[in-house]
């Protein structure tokens, strides 16, 4: 492309848990997201529908310091509750709403190859991280004017799924269609946006930039949970994503209602 | 198309539980169909998963008259099982092959439109028959040498999946396309092929057309359930699909191996 030539917006919406497990804010979100002009891409999470599911198997989760196993099981029970339960319940609603959605794990097309973690001391499972993004299908279709639905599933390329973080696919997808697109990425979750105190939903910060990001991690306005989040969001916009927006998926029809945007 | 042109040839390939119930046999199937060459589209059916998973989920199966009825629960393993783990697993392993696929429901691209199936005393749930097949996104993908491989899921347009026949989806699909290709639909099963004496593999029927198979009618050779299968078969020709096979997935990598073809 010339480097002159303006780029095509395209919006990445990425959706967790307190939407998918609530029928109600599903259905809430995915009429908001229809509205969204131009081309656009949603990356979901899991919910607890596959815990709840493995639990009603009778497998047990297994946890290491803290973190979840994906072992074999496990790793059925997640390919059918993502890729299959709630991707395609999301692309069927989708079509109803008049938005031409087609469900991707990143085998489908190999659009997201990945490795399987390599921990020194910890075996996670089936657990991979991203490697690398191929856009030449995601591209042909988002020109035709389809809304890619990805879910949290990818591949080794050797005939091995594996369960992949939501939030990095988002940033993944994200940079690598940077190069094509002008992206925003969106996080979508239960609050309006990074607050300056926790406990006050009227808090916000509506804008971030590096500068204030440091004075605010120097502070400790901003600590614990936030700062890798963040950190991953200074990561893409360094990697030629053009902002990033954190809040209530409201926003994304009505783009006053107050939340963050991160941007250099 | 102009008609003087020759058509595409396209073959699409539909496999049932025997091959998908067992990993080895439906890691040499894939090797087979890798082999194909030129445009082509995996079917699959269900197996016998859903049918354990369910039952490990303390699910009873609902059977009316012998056939099984799809509940809102049920429908949730289906589509977990079908469009989940069966297809994403197919995919990532073509994926090893370098065959690049992409998982499908009829949700997906809006490729597949059903009606929830209205019966007069039987209500099956949530059981779809096929009303429309959109071609467009399948021959964008199919000419940029993508390989569809789908699921027994569809929709009905406004939100709902529904559990749908695979041998139906198929031959849905295998009409709808030959407008533009010219089609081989090929049904692979744990038998060799149409057998004039069922328990007897050498017995193979190696071509049937339409005068061969009214009398093998009239004689009873072929008789109870092959009936509705080859009926189907020759629906199809007469929409335009230029021949059908029957037979172990073997004939797909040995073409001289035995197996029914049937053509007008």
């Amino acid at each position: 492309m010339n480097s002159n030539t303006p780029k095509t917006p395209l919006t990445i919406v990425k959706i967790g848990g307190n939407i998918i497990d609530n029928p109600v804010e599903l259905a809430h979100f995915l009429t908001d997201f229809a509205t969204i002009k131009g081309q656009k891409i949603i990356v979901h999470g899991g919910g607890k529908s596959a815990t709840k599911l493995a639990q009603s198997m009778g497998l047990v989760p297994q946890m290491v310091e803290g973190r979840r196993i994906t072992d074999a099981a496990m790793l059925d029970v997640v390919v059918g509750v993502y890729a299959g339960q709630i991707n395609k319940n999301i692309v069927a609603q989708l079509q109803a709403q008049n938005t031409n959605a087609i469900g991707f794990s990143g085998a489908d097309g190999n659009t997201i190859l990945s490795e399987k973690r390599n921990h020194p001391t910890i075996d996670f499972g089936f657990v991979g991280d991203v490697v690398k993004v191929n856009t030449q299908l995601l591209n042909t279709l988002i020109t035709n004017n389809i809304t890619p639905v990805f879910c949290a599933i990818t591949h080794n390329g050797k005939g091995q799924l594996l369960n992949t973080n939501a939030d990095t696919i988002a940033a993944e997808l994200a940079i690598a269609l940077s190069e094509i697109y002008e992206v925003t990425l969106t996080y979508c979750f239960e609050k309006p946006g990074v607050l300056l105190n926790a406990e006050d939903d009227h808090s916000v910060i509506e804008s971030i930039n590096a500068s204030l990001y440091q004075s605010l991690k120097n502070q400790k306005t901003i600590h614990s949970g936030m700062i890798p989040k963040l950190d991953n969001c200074f990561h893409c916009l360094s990697k030629g994503v053009k902002s990033i927006k954190i809040g209530h998926h409201h926003m994304l029809h009505h783009p006053n209602n107050k939340h963050t945007t991160i941007a250099l």
